[in-house]
């Protein structure tokens, strides 16, 4: 069995968009404009059409099993408008993912969106996540260190800001993937600087606070094979060293995993090399950030299975936990 | 012959210090304080005194020749005060990598800070850049992308607020090196995150943009071994192709450098694998970011020479290059 424990909903039919819209007029109009939620208008076969030609197909294509779903990252848009308008946004986009997981059982088990704002503590996403959690089924959540799409206004992870809604996660035992929307500061690219970016900042955030001692049940993904982070593990070494904290492994791979969503094989070959195999997760991101074909290996980048097939810096048994071990553990509300 | 790109005075006289404390107590009084530049105080003596124990003893250790030296980049402090407050530190602390050229010609050779200042139009930083080429015989200077410290509220840059500067780097033929300073975002950590992240944000507003199509002879070092940029060749290479933009190798490769500060074995092997040789200049960053030994190894995390001595992925010929003739070529004026 293969599991990819970073899929997102980026094919959804374009009354979500249209759903959104909706919100950016009435904000331009009123930014304290108070979202009503209303109806989507979306029916159970626009949802199977828009995933049999994409995601379902390339499940098949590329011989994967499950993919742990979540709503489309990039259109999280946490800055967008104010509390409301990320609450009603946020339960439709998970309301979709409930209602794939319902069509399509064996395929996907979903991942929950948080209705965060930049400013606003994340305790009023404890809510959404309960319902996610007990009513839907969700095994885990995306959690955005950065709501406000690239100007780090809010505290960082160790700060207690976040603790209630930690406390929750830890209480309700689901992992959070580490991931960032769209970035609104032109400095950023999203899915270029902006996901990398934020991916090594905040691993950087829990080796620098108490976080992970503080939450010793807590579970972290980090994305896009952690952002900079096993590139520069020597580095990462180093700095809690020199800190007087315990060596790095022994501070974080209890506590936090990495996804394989890296689009070469030199790269998963380094993500390989130095992350132990029990904390590397399966990934490919898709549909995501890059769809094109690689013109030097034909297939797409983003078909990262191959890349950890092809790896001998893995055995048949680490391979074993990447593919769908790992998820099991780490997203243990999962049910198979 | 071996030339470490990336070195820093970070073992300056307490003098520096002082007078940086006098700047910021002067800010508190009024933040529109006009800065004279007045002096520091610090003799010869005291300018050999903090080498010797420190660079000048690395370099004899770790069998390195000369460094590309540039003053402290986490104290550059751009978002400190006013463009006044940035002007004169910023000539103290070139002024003193001038005295150590002078004192070490053989050992060192000069890059420049640049007195930057969020929401100024980098043209201000011509003039400085200027005297330090023509009248200080420096090779190179120091670009701050985010001379916010951390909230990225400067245009990026591919925007033509940066062409000025651009234009004259290009006639006086020096190379910029990409390197942030300290955070003052509590976000970000500066060594762990910020420096890690700007390398990446840096490289991608180049993608983004047509600043390299606009500065064909325009040279730029991303450090720390490019921030995240080789371990993700695979995600920008297939973004660059969805932006139907060259090929990634053509678009950046006459331009852009990446150097060696990437502090483990597995990270160096990686990044010779992925960049050219051509594009690969050895640095340490010392004294830098990371100073501690490693104890896996027994040697300290960021003799990086170590690491490429030791390496299979390039070759003999490939390793002169990176040691020393890219340096050469990138660092045009440098006169050897």
């Amino acid at each position: 069995m293969i599991i990819d424990c970073h899929g997102h909903y980026t094919t959804a039919p374009d009354e979500l968009e249209t759903y959104r819209d909706g919100q950016i007029a009435d904000l331009e109009l009123d930014p304290m404009h108070q979202s009503l939620k209303g109806k989507l208008g979306i029916s159970d076969d626009q949802i199977r059409g828009s995933l049999e030609g994409a995601q379902l197909k390339m499940q098949a294509e590329r011989g994967t099993d499950l993919t742990i779903f979540s709503p489309r990252a990039s259109w999280m848009g946490h800055h967008v408008g104010n509390a409301s308008t990320s609450s009603t946004w946020t339960e439709h986009c998970n309301d979709l993912i409930y209602r794939i997981t319902q069509l399509y059982p064996d395929r996907f088990v979903g991942v929950a969106q948080l209705p965060q704002t930049p400013g606003i503590a994340p305790d009023n996403c404890i809510g959404e996540l309960e319902r996610c959690v007990n009513e839907l089924g969700f095994i885990g959540c995306n959690l955005n260190p950065d709501p406000s799409g690239g100007y780090w206004t809010d505290p960082p992870l160790g700060d207690r800001y976040w603790y209630p809604f930690f406390e929750r996660m830890c209480e309700l035992d689901v992992p959070a993937m580490i991931h960032v929307s769209a970035a609104c500061n032109p400095c950023f690219h999203t899915t270029g600087s902006h996901y990398l970016g934020a991916d090594t900042t905040a691993f950087m955030q829990m080796l620098t606070s108490d976080l992970l001692r503080d939450f010793p049940t807590i579970k972290f993904i980090i994305p896009h094979g952690g952002g900079a982070v096993p590139y520069h593990w020597g580095r990462f070494r180093g700095l809690v060293q020199a800190m007087d904290k315990p060596p790095l492994e022994e501070l974080v791979l209890g506590n936090v995993f990495f996804d394989t969503c890296v689009y070469h094989q030199p790269g998963i070959a380094l993500l390989l090399d130095v992350i132990p195999a029990a904390n590397v997760l399966f990934a490919s991101e898709l549909l995501g950030a890059v769809r094109g074909v690689d013109p030097n290996t034909g297939h797409n980048f983003d078909d990262t299975r191959r890349y950890i097939d092809a790896s001998s810096r893995a055995t048949d048994a680490e391979k074993h936990l990447i593919f769908s071990e790992n998820a099991k553990r780490v997203y243990s509300r999962m049910q198979l």
